[in-house]
């Protein structure tokens, strides 16, 4: 993603404690105390502009989500989502780096992942920079109860491949995938911004539900 | 397939015992007394014309190549691709039905089962007469060497989606998966006549790797 140069994006951020949670470390093992409710915990890694996060949980009120995004100018408009959304009180954001769950979440904190249009890091080099190489898939059981799913989305061949064989390999379960998520579109279906881009353009949308065991 | 009426197939086939084995049943356990030698054995269900295993037995002199197919007139054809082809030595054919394969080979007997455009029986009632249903795979486990793989192609997706569910529910490893061989074409790929065909109209070809473990 093309990040643009938003100096004011730090003040705006640290002015919704609400939504941004300011010091997430402190609320590891104990996250029912910032919800106010023991719900399942879903979290997205690489939240982006925050469409598919604020979807579900205006979907799904009953359940809890986190929106987990490194980059200040794109968590902005996450901010802004959950605000035009009407701040749902199921919706948090943490600016924070994926590769550090571990800080803020211990096992058990977290009931299910979704990762949705990661970078691809397509140069074989970077391949334990993508978010279901064997180290990401290790860190998220560390933090997930067991037998939880990851739910991916992706319009990129290579990396979903990839996905697919990295998960198998892992011991993961492939509960279900769609090679072409649009032509049979579920009917509880929230579409990313890239989803929305490239569907457009009839690229195939590629989706798998993978379950540790 | 449409299937044309060839009363001459039968005699036809008949009159070439030396590529369609006339009771195979007499080989179980004891293939190498047919080939001559000890090479691994790897076998096709639902050879159709037979392109792809003559192109295989031509392209590995040192893996003996069974193609299994149920309807003559279809495999007339392949008989007339192995004759053209100069007859391999290390290839056979049979017109059985690939449910019976235990009648005709035992544990250990094979070393690798590939499966190309098979029917994919879209109607969920005709689910198990996919050649990836559990009961093909515990079919096929029953007659393979330890931790032998299966290697399948098809331009079917719901059947592609459907034979990843499966064989990862059945605890065999994804080794390795594309999603449109012919983007990255391997460069000993052998192509069926379907694979031509589909591939021409742009059409996607998917293929699996997946390994018994």
């Amino acid at each position: 993603m093309r990040l643009r140069h938003k100096p004011w994006a730090d003040e705006f951020i640290n002015s919704h404690p609400e939504i941004v949670i300011p010091n997430p470390e402190e609320l590891k093992g104990n996250w029912e105390s910032e919800f106010k409710n023991d719900y399942p915990l879903h979290i997205e890694v690489g939240t982006g502009k925050g469409q598919f996060i604020t979807g579900m949980a205006k979907q799904n009120p009953d359940i809890n989500y986190i929106g987990i995004e490194l980059y200040d100018s794109v968590i902005v408009s996450a901010v802004e989502n959950a605000i035009a959304a009407g701040s749902p009180s199921n919706l948090r954001l943490l600016k924070v780096n994926g590769a550090d769950l571990e800080k803020y979440f211990e096992k058990n904190d977290v009931d299910r992942v979704y990762l949705n249009f990661s970078d691809p890091w397509p140069k074989i080099r970077h391949a334990k920079r993508r978010l279901t190489h064997e180290g990401f898939l290790k860190l998220y059981e560390s933090i997930l109860v067991d037998n939880a799913e990851i739910h991916f989305k992706t319009d990129n061949r290579g990396l979903f491949e990839y996905s697919l064989i990295s998960m198998s390999a892992y011991g993961m379960l492939i509960k279900d995938v769609s090679l072409d998520l649009h032509a049979n579109m579920p009917e509880d279906n929230i579409m990313t911004e890239y989803e929305e881009k490239f569907s457009a353009k009839g690229q195939p949308i590629y989706r798998v539900e993978a379950k540790f065991v």
